[in-house]
């Protein structure tokens, strides 16, 4: 038991870690100061957890009542704006990372809301928000339209793992072992669509669709 | 009672299913894949009712507690995704489910936050929060100033009916009749602002003005 | 104890005051309507309490439980909606009084974070989000990369105050003096920084950074 939740606070702080270099070398590349860069660092980190312990009512969120989780977050962020000059021969190191974090964030999440009595499928939808949002919200301080809404298997290899979480703790088949696996899933299709260039569906356009995509805005 | 309950249930699923419908529509217009399209709608539909909801204290929000939430959301934007080019005809029916939608979700939100204990005025606020913010964020994410912001008496609309609904509560003469009645004087100000092109009044500008708009920011 | 809650009451409302008016001008500079801009002038003085709020589960948050706060941010941004075109000579005033919102909006947080029971680490960051918090989310809702993260020391001086703060509570020589004299110590920070033109570090780029800066980008 111990070593279980050993094991988990170390896959979640390795999130936090490589969402915040994320982030951060997202806001490097738009030229934030040092302080621009480590609180972008900071929210892609973090701003999931946030919300998800906001919506779980666990109270106050794990970023503000564990000093590890935002220490993490800034440390990465510093990390990265010093040494960002050499990050591109770590471009697939941090692709492959960022796709375990994924993965973890995840899992920890589908399962943290399952424990807060959410039903299964507001669980999934909570345990994918978690693991996208950090990213969301970095693209939104950064005035860009959200890459993950744009492109690739990113937040339905979430789901995906989000709902065989689920399926195991109600089948009862629950345990640190099938639940490694979940997140690896999620990191396996994830690694996949982005190797084999996947996306999901676009819209079809035609000529008279254009002025309607508006048509239902207030 | 509980067919009350049952009507409000209905409207509630109805205003989600049109705010998702708009949601979706927008991004379609700036041509997310499928789950982008899903995702905005999503928001659009549930992100003013989330926000509530954690402002009222009911967790988890209904949008993860109730699975027909989510799902109605889901659905109505697939269905905009795959139906798209016929939608321009709909024009007019959208406008107008919007519009009932944006009654349906102030007269519900400011009752739920009266029940809540939240005092006439910041009930006030936040119907009107609920009603406009799935619009707001949609806008958000897809990189826009939001056009309730800048058009129409959108807002204003829902601010009236919410103060309507505080004021029937706080009287006694709140029932069934009367809240559908303050939902349905949002629908006609919203649709008569529309046919009209009332628009709120904006800021004279003169030379001066230009730089000194930013004056305040840090 | 009875005039020190007054005297915190009339020190936050100024700090709402002059946020509103912060919010209330950049809106008018986007040439928003009426609502708009007192929308924007809304968020922006009350957005960082609600989610401080939401942190520390004081729900409802004051800005809905207590009318004098959305009251005031109403007014400050309505009066500047009609007077904007004489507020060019007052620019040295809104800076002023924008910096002693800071001030004042830092220490208070910081120290309802600590009564809430959040650990000092985390408590510094929550004062310094609801410091920068409203300022941030006025930039996105006008569609800029919020300004507090591109210059100025501005964030730095906020959490430089939580810190005192912090400190201050732990040693036990917390009370109204020394908090007044953290809140000035922001004040000044503030203000030193903006006649210098202190600036944060930004990151040095070269040639093979730009394309780099997305590496960690989902």
């Amino acid at each position: 038991m111990e070593s279980t939740s050993v094991a988990l606070l170390v896959g979640d702080l390795t999130g936090v870690a490589v969402f915040a270099a994320s982030g951060g070398s997202a806001a490097v590349g738009k030229r934030l100061d040092i302080f621009g860069v480590v609180f972008v660092g900071f929210v892609a980190a973090l701003g999931g957890g946030i919300l998800r312990d906001l919506v779980i009512n666990q109270v106050p969120p794990l970023a503000f009542a564990n000093w590890l989780y935002p220490a993490t977050a800034i440390t990465a962020s510093l990390a990265v704006f010093w040494l960002h000059p050499h990050l591109d021969r770590l471009r697939r190191t941090v692709y492959g990372l960022d796709a375990a974090g994924l993965g973890l964030f995840t899992v920890t999440s589908t399962l943290k809301a399952l424990d807060a009595g959410v039903p299964a499928f507001g669980a999934c939808l909570l345990g994918m928000l978690t693991g996208i949002g950090g990213g969301l919200i970095r693209d939104l301080l950064l005035g860009e339209i959200p890459v993950v809404l744009r492109r690739e298997i990113y937040a339905v290899a979430s789901l995906l793992g989000a709902i065989v979480v689920a399926g195991l703790a109600r089948s009862g088949w629950g345990n640190a072992a099938t639940y490694t696996a979940a997140a690896l899933l999620v990191f396996v299709v994830r690694i996949t669509a982005l190797y084999r260039h996947w996306s999901a569906p676009r819209p079809r356009l035609n000529a008279g669709a254009t002025p309607g995509g508006r048509t239902g805005a207030p």
